[in-house]
């Protein structure tokens, strides 16, 4: 493969490398870094001390916390910080439902899509052969759920109802208002309340994550996705909630997750959570435009490409995702790595697999297409000049390996 | 109590703030900071991403483990880092306990003692609850356990035996060594293997933890007690230990803990880990004198003070535990923390529990005495004017208060 390559070209390229792989991390803010500096070695007491260096850590993790209610749009204490999301999103499950289990003896209904990520799904699978139900709805050919077959999918043991925010892979803007709603509806005909969960770490960057809005109950948010650093995350629990703590110990987290809290990491994720809120709509008009300039071109410059996943408003801004049949998205990956580019074929975290994506196939793909497809994602730092760099090189590497591949 | 103190020495004290609760966190080194920094902002790739952003990341992670593993005497492929030592400890029991019951369908039994974190003491009441079973130890008056005790204890059901390397109270150094030799001895004839863990979030820095020496087979470290971030721990696995993952999504850490890596704190501490190595007998030995020059000057100036724990080498060298009859610990660590000095009364993750100290009575205290304790634990940066300021100050303190406590 790296025959087709021009060394030439990538050893000029490698001095400008362009990374547009931003859903699976992004580069931590400076400003986000700045924020958290203090606390390494300065401010560095254990928040759950008694003298006024921990008493520090304690009011910094506080106001830390305040932000980030401030940003979901709920209290201080129904934010718990974890290690990352995918913490957050096997407390939300295994804490709901175990506790539905301790308090009523019985093993509830769990619904979810087959589009989630693993985190998520993992969790799911685990759950149903510890016995627990588990239902995962279909999605669409653009990678929404259907609302009426999640109406159709409730039953009286259903506990919790855990659709994600945002796709990572397609950038489908799941209908989350509409399911909080139809739940709150349905919840007021019933005594044992269906909790809704929402996987939002694709989403905070870009969407509106109030939770009263939203009507949700528990939200999981990540750091590394909004330019704060990997390993924390944050569970919005909604007061009330029957709720279980998997991780236990000290009584951090107001009980709900312990082990001694990473203070620079918590004024990270409120820096970087504040910092979305002041860019938001800048953001979201400059990604926009970049990612249907990106697509449009894409579209003119690759015969037979298939844009995968909704259009317009119901897509993340920062969201392109590509099938090129004929032309394997591992080998486009990898050559565009040679030329100093970085896109994806899906999530970091099934990239280790061999199979076709689950969210593509799930909306109906074939293995040969999901497996021609690469995700390419923006962030608040990509320039029209870093896209036009891409849609320069790409055209030629997917005729490069069409001419390449086995004739079907 | 603010009455009781000189405010005009406070404000010219405040200047020269004195840290001695190191064993509740430790600053971060700025070795250690140096070494992570580079990967929030420039190498900030996803360690499971395929482009050369992600595998610059794996790189990076591979390297520190095996850095870890060299410090642990163990193949690079049984360390796995979690976000902290209490993640770790619930991984190392509910992981085998849940896998023995996977396989054997049975509720095994878990062997710990009655002095251990509680990020030991909560797993195992809450596994208790869900009807295992569980002993836990008795210590003698220094807080050792006695092994006669633990060879008792032992039924055809045991599944783990968990005992910490040293108690972050007393310094108290429990025989893991010895525990290991005789659980291998008696698990020559058994068919089902009783695993051993150890807890040395506090022995890392001081004592020996090569893994094969100890006869262990897992192992919890955490990096805030080491001049590493508070956020990152790691978990020795010895190689086919039956285990099971707790948090499940991605394949990251060998399957064995999901979610995306904390590329800059497991960097950071496999550097700390490096520089305990470098620099261990130097600072056991400066240690060791400080903390008896402390002890010595303690019983010699305030009257009918007790050591608690064992003496010598039986105690980590940067522990000294004192009980004060008549004089509240928790009313000494606030005045002296008014001088600009950090104590403490025990564990920091239990500091906000109005009970006295589980650790000081399981070794026979009265509860009226476990409550006069405070607890002072050095680090590598304590010197000896450090030490000479506090033992100007805590005589006076202790005397002081004793004055104002009511007539027993």
């Amino acid at each position: 493969m790296r025959s087709v390559l021009n060394k030439a070209k990538y050893k000029y390229l490698q001095f400008m490398r362009i990374y547009l792989d931003n859903s699976a991390t992004t580069p931590v803010d400076p400003e986000v870094l700045e924020a958290m500096l203090p606390y390494f070695h300065d401010q560095f007491g254990n928040p759950s001390s008694v003298h006024s260096w921990g008493q520090e850590g304690a009011k910094t993790i506080l106001g830390a916390r305040d932000q980030v209610a401030r940003f979901l749009g709920c209290k201080t204490e129904e934010v718990v910080f974890t290690s990352c999301a995918t913490e957050a999103n096997n407390l939300a499950l295994k804490g709901v439902i175990y506790s539905y289990r301790e308090k009523t003896g019985k093993k509830g209904h769990l619904i979810t899509s087959q589009i989630e990520h693993k985190a998520i799904l993992k969790p799911a699978k685990s759950l149903e052969k510890q016995g627990y139900k588990v239902t995962y709805l279909s999605v669409n050919s653009e990678g929404i759920i259907k609302l009426p077959d999640l109406e159709k999918a409730i039953t009286d043991d259903t506990v919790l109802c855990s659709i994600m925010y945002a796709n990572s892979e397609t950038g489908a803007i799941e209908p989350i208002r509409e399911i909080g709603k139809i739940i709150k509806k349905i919840n007021r005909r019933r005594a044992n309340k269906i909790i809704v969960h929402t996987d939002a770490a694709q989403a905070v960057q870009y969407l509106d994550c109030n939770v009263d809005r939203l009507h949700v109950d528990l939200i999981t948010i990540a750091g590394h996705k909004v330019y704060a650093p990997k390993g924390i995350g944050a569970l919005y629990i909604r007061k009330g909630t029957p709720f279980k703590p998997l991780q236990e110990g000290g009584s951090q987290e107001y009980g709900l997750r312990a082990g001694t809290e990473n203070v620079p990491y918590i004024v990270a994720i409120a820096k970087a959570l504040e910092l979305v809120s002041d860019n938001k709509a800048k953001i979201h008009k400059k990604l926009t435009a970049l990612r249907d300039r990106l697509i449009l071109e894409i579209l003119k410059k690759i015969p037979e490409s298939q844009l995968n996943g909704p259009k317009g408003d119901s897509r993340l801004p920062n969201n392109v995702n590509f099938s090129f049949p004929g032309a394997e998205g591992e080998s486009i990956v990898l050559a565009l790595d040679m030329q100093g580019i970085a896109v994806s074929t899906g999530s970091a975290c099934t990239s280790q697999d061999l199979k076709p994506s689950h969210v593509l196939t799930a909306m109906g793909l074939s293995p040969e297409v999901a497996h021609g497809s690469i995700r390419i994602t923006l962030s608040k730092y990509t320039t029209k000049e870093e896209i036009d760099q891409l849609i320069a090189l790409l055209p030629d590497i997917v005729k490069r390996f069409r001419k390449m591949a086995p004739k079907m």
